[in-house]
C-alpha cells in the first residue's frame, strides 16, 4: 500500500483515506504497470481498468484539459457521449499510437461486434513526455508491453518509478505514478474518490510540501536542470452516483490539487484530467428506451470538490515519495525526493 | 498604495511588484470605487478602465470560467471577438441588469453611432452576491451610482470594503477589493502585469497565508457562519503583447492563485476571469484590410503564468488585509483579517 | 395557429407537427409578448415560461453559442449547473439590463428567499438588436413592459412582428418571433419537441425556401439594404426526458435549421440556443441525496436531432410569414415576405 | 481536376472557384492517397501537406468539433497552441495509433531534435469509419502505407473512393474523398480558401443537391442501408492572414455547408473541422521576444464564412459525384451517385 508519504508525517485535508488510499479503492478498479529499464530505455506503460466489461456497460465520464499541451486520445467522445467504454492507458508521448493500437486488440478480442454492426471504439490513451530519462525516440514501447499491463492490472499496485512513470520528472525530482482516496460523506452514505496521476510537470523552485515551499532550498540538490515543460495526467474515480456534467466539474478540481504542490500550469505542459463514476452503467444498446439514473444533488457535491483538490495534492506527493532515483539516457539523472531530503537534511515538517 | 499585506510581512514568488502593486500600474488603467454604508445597505460599485476611447479603439481580451455559478455579462462576445470594448462594472448579484443599463447610457453618451449604424455595444457587468451583509432584496444600486463610480476612475484606488466589496465576505473574514501586480521580464523588455480581485468566496477553514494553513486555528474567532458559497472576480491587465488566445491562457491560471490562499471552487462560487492587454488596439472600423499584431512567442510565456499565480493569490490576501470589519444586514457581521489576526494572537508569518 | 406558411403550401421534413405547430405545444409552455408601435419606437418584449414554480423545481437545461456576437445573460450557469430557473426573456440588445431588473423583481416576488439563504437567482435574457427600424438608443422598454409580458403569457400566442420581434429583420425582410413543433418518437412513445425564435439574421440574397434559393431573385424587391449583421435566438422546449449533456447536443443542431433557409452564421450576429426539458424536475434543495433522472438513450436520439433542423427551419420561415410590414425609425421600412412574394409573383412552391 | 461535378451542372454561391477548385489552389498544400483494394480490404490513407517544414515553421490553425462521436487525434494542441505543425493524416478508426506511430516516425527523420531537447510532436490524425465496406477488424493498413501516402503528395490529387475515402459512405452512397475551393475578396486583395473533406455522414433520404430534396426519391436505388451512423472530417485551407481564433470561426461554419446537402448532424457522426493559414509563419523557437502577426478586420470575416459554406457543400457533393461503385466486405455494396443517377433517370438541375 501506498504509505510511505503518510509514514513519513504528511496529513493534508479533512477527509479519511479510503483503506488502501489508493485509486483501487473505488470498488472495481485495478491498475497494471509495464516497466522498461534497461540503460538508456526507462519508460513504461499503465493501464487503468475503471470496470469489468466497460464497453458493454459503459460509465458516464467527463474530462477537462487542464492546459493542451499534450496528446491524449479519446476526450472528444468523452466529453460528446458522456461515458467511457476502454481501460485507460498511459504512456509515452511518442508510443501513444501503439498503445492506441495495443487498445484497439484488446477490445476487438473481447467484444466480437466491435466494426462489424456500425460499432466504432473510443481508445483512451494519456501520455507524459519521459525524453530526459528515456530514449523516447527508439519507440521502444511494443503492443506486447500494453497487452502486458493490462494483464498485470490488480487492485495492489506500485507507485513511483513504475510503469507510465519509469522515466517521469516531477518538480525537477524523480515523477512518476501516484495515488490517492478520500471517504466523502453525502446525506447519510459514504463514497469513495480515487485519483490516479501520473507526474512529469513542474521546477523543483515552487515545489511545496503540505504548503511549506521548501523547493527554492532543495532545488541546490536535485542536480539537473528542471524545465517547466512536462505534463500531468489525473485520473479520478468514484462509485458515487454522478453523471457525465457533474464529473466534469471534479474535474476541474484537479488544477487545485496540483496548485498546491506549487504547479502554476506551465506552458509546454499537458495537463489532463478524467472522472469516471461506476455507479451507473451505460448499456451498448438501449434495453428500454428510457433508464433510471441516480445523481447526487448539486448542493451535496462540495465534499466531493475538496476532496478531490486533497486527493490530488496527495496523489502528486505520493508520486515523488513512491520514486527511486533513476539514470537513463545519456547519463540524465532524476533523484528521488526521499534521497534529496535525507542528503540535504531539509524536512518539510 | 497597497500596502497593508507588504508591511505585515508577505512576500510570495519571484517577481518584483509594480510601483503600486495595484492593477493600475499597468499604464491607462483605472479604478473607480462607489461605496453604499447605511446600516441594512453595504453594497456598491467597482469600476474598472481599462484604456482611454476603448469603443473606437478595442483591446485583445479573453475570459475563463473557473466555475459558472455566477451572472456576469459580455463573456460571450469577449470569447468570439477576442476583444473587450468598454470598462468592466463590478456590483452585487441582484444589480448587474441596472448596471448594464448604466454603462449602456454611459457608451451611448460616449460613442454617438451606437444603435444607428447596425452597430451595438458589449457591456461587461460582473457580481458576486453581496446578501450576507447587505440588503440585496432592496435594489439599492441605481444607475447614477454607476455613472458616479466611472467618475471617480483614478489610478489611486482604495481596496478593501469598498466600492463592489462593501458587501463581501471571503474565507469567513470581510473580503471585498484586492490588487496586486508583477514586472514580467520577455526577452530583453519588462512588462507589467496588474490583477484587480473581487473576493466572495471559500471557507475560513481552508484559508492559507503564505502557505501556512491557518484557517482552522483562526476559525474559532471569526464568529459567524463561513459557507462555501460565495464567488470571486478576477480582473488581469497587462501592456505585454499578448493576443486573445494567450490571454485566455493567462486567465486559466487566475484558479492556480486563487487555489494557493486554500479555495477548492465550491459549487456555489461564480468563479471569472477577463485578461486584457493593452499593448495592441483593434479598431473599430478597418482602417486596413489586414492589421499587424505584435504577440510575444509562446515559449516566452511561463513568467506571465507565474506572474499571474503570484498576483492573483497577493491580490486575495490584500483583500483581506485592507478590509477593515463591517456590520450590515440583520446584525450580520463579517470581521477583518487584521482585527482576527490581532486578537486572536495568530500569526502567518 | 401558426398556419401561413402551412396554408401557403409548406412542408419540411419527415415528422408531423404537434397540434399547434408551437412552443406551446410541449405542456406548461407559455409565451407572452407585449409590443411597442409608436412611430419610431418600433420594439418589444416576448416571455417564454417553460415551466410553473420553475425557481423552485428547475428543470434540464443546455445552451449553445452558434456565434458570440451577443448578449445573452444566464448561459454560463446554464453551462454549469445544467438546468434553468427563471422564464427565458427576449427583447432589444440596449434594454438586456431593463430585463434583468424586471426580472429579477419578478422572482423576488415569487420566491421570498432569494437574497436571504445565500440564494442568488440567474435571469436569462436574450436580445437582438433592432435598431434599423426602432430608436434603439432612446432605452424605451421599461421594467413595467417585461411584467405585462409575463402576465400575457399564454399557450395560445402571436408570432411575426409582435413583442421582441416587432423590430427585428430576417433576411433582409420583416422578421422576428416564429414557431414550429413536432412529434418524436422514441421507443413506444411519443413526445413534443417545440422551438420558438427570434430572427433578425441574414441577408436576403441568401433565402431559402423549402430548399428553394428564391432570395437572390427577390432581393430587388425587399427595398432595403440588407446587411450580413443580425442575431437570432433559438428556444427549444421538449417534454422528452432528456439530460443537460443531451439538450446541449439537440442545441447544437440548432444551426443546421438555420442553415436551411441559406443562413452563413455571420460575423456581426449573435446566434444563441438554449434547450430545456420538462420531464425531470430538479429541487432548489436536496429532497433526498440522490434522485432518480429518466434519460432516453443515446442510440434514440437521432430523431430528436432531425426534429429540431426541421422545426427550426420552419420556425424561422414562419417568423417571415406571419410578420407584417414595419415602418419605424428615420422612415426605414422593413417590408413583409408574403406582400413581397405577392408583389413580384415569385413564388418558392 | 475536379471538374464532374461542374460538368454536370452543378453550380452554388456567389464566390469564383479556384483554378483547380480543389484543396491545393492554396499555395504549397499537397494531398497524396494510397489506396487498398483486395476483396475484403477496401480502405486506405490520405495526407494534407499544409506546407513545407511546418515543424519549424509551424502555421496558425484552429479546430472545432462538430460532433464528437469521433477519435481524432491532435485537436487537444492545436485549440492551446493555436497551431499545427504536422501533416495531417486521415484513415479508417481503427487504425489511427498506426497512423500516429507512422506520422511520429516521418516527423522524427524530418527533425532531429524532437525528444531530445524537451520537444514533442503532435501528430494530427482524422478518421472515419470504413467498417460496412472494409474488413476494419483486420487493421490492413500498415505504417509504410502512411509512408507512401506522405511520399504520393501532389498539388494534383484524385477524389472520390480514393485514399482514406476508398470504404466510406455518404448520404447511402459512395462517398469518400472531396475537394472545392473559392477565391475570397478582402480589400483590394484576393485570396483562396480551399477545402477538403473525407464524407462518411448523412442518410440518403436525407440527401439535396443544390437544394433540391432528392434524396427520398433516390433512396430506393441505392440498394444498401443507409445508416445515420458515420463521420466526415472536413479541412480547410487558406493563404488569407488569419490568427488561430478567426480560423476557428471559420470552422464553426463547416457545419452549415454540411447542412446544406441535408446532414442532420447525427449522434453517431464525428464530424471535426480543422482550419489553417498559410500567410504567417510561427517558428519553432522564438526569434525574437515578439512577433508581428497580420490579421485581416473581424468585419471582412463575412466573405470568408460564406465561401466556407459554399466550398464545403460543393466539397461534399463532389466526394459523391468523383467516387466510383465499391464493393467490399461480405458483399456489402455502395452504389455511385453517377450511376443511380442514370440508372433511375432523376436529376437535380
Amino acid at each position: 500500500l501506498s504509505n510511505k508519504l503518510r509514514a513519513a508525517g504528511f496529513r493534508t485535508g479533512v477527509f479519511k483515506t479510503g483503506p488502501g488510499n489508493q485509486l483501487s479503492d473505488v470498488p472495481g478498479n485495478l491498475v497494471g504497470n509495464l516497466t522498461l529499464n534497461d540503460a538508456q530505455v526507462q519508460t513504461g506503460v499503465t493501464v487503468i481498468i475503471p470496470a469489468p466489461d466497460i464497453y458493454n456497460n459503459k460509465l458516464p465520464a467527463a474530462c477537462h484539459v487542464i492546459n493542451g499541451y499534450g496528446k491524449t486520445t479519446g476526450l472528444l467522445q468523452i466529453t460528446e457521449l458522456g461515458n467511457i467504454e476502454t481501460p485507460i492507458v498511459l504512456t509515452n508521448t511518442l508510443s501513444v499510437g501503439t498503445a492506441y493500437q495495443a487498445l484497439v486488440r484488446h477490445m476487438l478480442k473481447e467484444v466480437p461486434f466491435i466494426g462489424i454492426e456500425a460499432c466504432s471504439v473510443n481508445p483512451v490513451i494519456c501520455e507524459c513526455n519521459d525524453g530526459y530519462l528515456n530514449d523516447i525516440r527508439g519507440l521502444h514501447i511494443k503492443e506486447e508491453d500494453v497487452l502486458q499491463a493490462i494483464e498485470a492490472a490488480s487492485a495492489d499496485f506500485d507507485e513511483g518509478s513504475v510503469g507510465a512513470g519509469r522515466g517521469m520528472s516531477c518538480h525537477g525530482l524523480k515523477g512518476g505514478i501516484g495515488s490517492s482516496s478520500r471517504v466523502i460523506p453525502a446525506g447519510d452514505k459514504e463514497y469513495i474518490l480515487g485519483t490516479l496521476v501520473l507526474t512529469n510537470h513542474a521546477k523543483i523552485e515552487e515545489l511545496r510540501i503540505g504548503g511549506v515551499h521548501i523547493g527554492e532550498e532543495l532545488s541546490q540538490y536535485a542536480g539537473a536542470e528542471s524545465p517547466f515543460k512536462g505534463s500531468v495526467i489525473v485520473i479520478i474515480a468514484t462509485d458515487a452516483p454522478l453523471d457525465s456534467r457533474q464529473l466534469g466539474r471534479i474535474c476541474r478540481r484537479a488544477s487545485s490539487g496540483l496548485a498546491r504542490t506549487g504547479s502554476i500550469i506551465a506552458s509546454g505542459s499537458g495537463e489532463i484530467a478524467i472522472a469516471y463514476s461506476t455507479a451507473n452503467r451505460i448499456t451498448h444498446r438501449p434495453e428500454d428506451a428510457a433508464a433510471e439514473m441516480k445523481t447526487i444533488h448539486e448542493d451535496l457535491l462540495d465534499p466531493f470538490f475538496a476532496g478531490t483538490v486533497e486527493a490530488v495534492e496527495e496523489a502528486v506527493l505520493s508520486s515523488l515519495f513512491e520514486a527511486k532515483t533513476v539514470e537513463g539516457r545519456d547519463e540524465h539523472l532524476r533523484r528521488s525526493l526521499t534521497e534529496v531530503l535525507e542528503e540535504s537534511g531539509i524536512s518539510p515538517w
